[in-house]
């Protein structure tokens, strides 16, 4: 079964392709941006997971304070498209990329994290070169074990070589507190704070992050803004979490069935190099709409390898099948382009402007 | 520590980046056109490893019969670039794919794969468009279950089909046998031949599959080319299959710890959108040159989990380190160019053209 959208998708672009819902997207950006809104804290989403100025203007004039970049070519795309408050969530290390932030603080007013010294020791040389103080904020672990200070003692320490490096300006903290891990955010967060008062500093931004956070965001007292990234196309994964319906899945790979060499088995023309092989934590390798029984149990770089063993529907080969991923952000990442849709009707293509740039 | 070449890389390009060694690349390409030549079969390779049509025509160059492709945009790259002799190893359908290669064949010599009845049937309108005769190999499965049809009687059935569709010539067959089913792939062979003459047909090519397939080069007796890829790299699966060593890996990413937030663990700046969660079935994701004890646990987008519990020699934050990925073909996918290296000198990027398209 293919439906009229697929078949028209197919044979002006081919398969496999990625088709944004521009009704879903713009329902995402609005229903998000209410939710910080009533929350009572400020939206600065995550552009790793469109990676499109445009989609990023979208978001501002929604009414998101500024934007979130995991990495410098990210927010360079972002800067020149006009974006002008740019937070960049990660250590950012060495003089080749302090150069490129000197660059950007010209452009626009850019936050960076930090989560030791050796980070901190290098940002004045970005400060200085673009003659503007630089905003630091220290990145805080509560939970992830990802990058982050492990305790508010650490935390409290870097704030002050932030604040006394020349060029810099400690603008407050940065956390990722995971899904059940709102309180202990909380100790840690108090404790800090406390820690920044008694050396006369105070914490004037404060930000948590996540899509799946989405049900905690406001919980953190103190807490200014929240970083959510998934939600404006939203997949598998936030389904599996709770905090997005499958009518919230504004983006699909419409894939086509190329063989069925086997009765309980099938391949589709999406394989490791369009849908990634990052499962999320799920069973399975995505959500196919037409056989929501069928199972991508495994890829190679251009397969997708169906199990139907479970299917009541089977699927023809020349089929094309609509496929929503598990985790979108790095299937995003895998191409130049996205088609976009209102319902049924094809708009045209949107690029990833700030996709292929490793760093 | 930080190597001298390392330190140059990060300070030219930062990090994370792709760097091939040229000379260990020139050193594949020539130990593996030398087996074929042993082997008494052409060589074919799979230009998915390194997308770029400066290297396909090395290889060509070498003393390759032509190159194998697994979508239609990495042909359209290489026979933009002067490669003739194209054989696309997929399942094509659809009016979009059959007017893309029917103007491929106005420009190379293209042969195609089919593993069922329904892409023989669009086949013929991309040979009508074209005005030339389309070779099409018929894809036989010999234990993968990916595609290819699963017996020897199918597989003269659709060669018979081929046959006597207007514009399509039978070219053979294409086997990609796994590493220890060389004696099953010999007897669908054998079979599937024996059934080709029975109706005055023969297979004129013979195609057989995949680097850690090298081992068994030659051993199918009616072979008359091979398809390696990952060959011109090499990666950790390679070293693991026994057919490469880690002085023939030709690509390394060069990536700066970013944090050491704890003793026993730390962050690097590649993380699944660099290196990709494909495992290759391997423990760990990469080899790190300067701490091979050190294990790449998981990966967060932008964040390599280091796991230091093993590991005698610890990193420091912001020293580069080498790693040598799990599976290198898909780790090229993700980027827009390589850093090229002779030894210790930068010689300058190379794109890898033919990445970001997903068809």
């Amino acid at each position: 079964m293919t439906t009229p959208l697929a078949a028209k998708i197919a044979r002006e672009y081919g398969t496999p392709a990625a088709v944004i819902d521009m009704d879903r997207v713009e329902r995402n950006i609005a229903r998000i941006q209410a939710a910080c809104d009533a929350a009572g804290v400020a939206n600065r989403p995550h552009i790793k997971t469109h990676k499109s100025p445009m989609l990023a203007r979208m978001q501002v004039a929604a009414g998101a304070r500024g934007i979130t970049c995991q990495k410098l070519g990210e927010a360079e795309v972002m800067a020149n498209a006009g974006i002008d408050d740019i937070l960049i969530s990660y250590n950012l290390i060495g003089d080749e990329k302090m150069a490129r932030l000197a660059a950007l603080q010209a452009k626009a007013n850019m936050t960076v994290a930090a989560d030791n010294s050796t980070v901190i020791s290098g940002l004045p040389r970005a400060a200085a070169a673009s003659g503007r103080p630089l905003s630091v904020v220290v990145e805080c672990d509560t939970g992830r074990k990802r990058a982050g200070v492990e305790t508010p003692a650490e935390a409290v320490a870097l704030a002050r070589e932030i604040a006394a490096s020349t060029g810099l300006q400690f603008a407050g903290f940065m956390l990722y507190p995971t899904e059940t891990g709102w309180s202990d955010a909380q100790k840690f967060y108090d404790e800090a704070l406390a820690g920044l008062r008694a050396h006369g500093l105070d914490a004037a931004m404060v930000s948590t992050g996540g899509t799946p956070n989405m049900k905690n965001v406001g919980k953190l007292k103190g807490a200014t803004e929240h970083r959510p990234g998934t939600y404006i196309y939203n997949d598998r994964m936030q389904v599996a979490a709770g905090v997005a319906g499958w009518d919230d899945c504004a983006l699909s790979i419409y894939s086509t069935v190329v063989s069925r060499a086997g009765p309980d088995r099938g391949i589709l023309d999406a394989g490791s190099k369009t849908l990634t092989s990052d499962t999320g934590g799920l069973d399975g390798h995505g959500l196919i709409l037409e056989h929501p029984e069928a199972k991508i149990a495994r890829f190679a770089e251009e397969h997708g390898f169906l199990d139907l063993t479970r299917s009541n529907t089977r699927p023809h080969v020349g089929d094309v099948v609509r496929i929503v991923p598990n985790h979108v952000c790095v299937v995003v990442n895998m191409m130049d382009e996205v088609v976009m849709v209102r319902g049924e009707e094809i708009i045209g293509t949107l690029q990833v402007a700030a996709r292929g740039k490793l760093r």
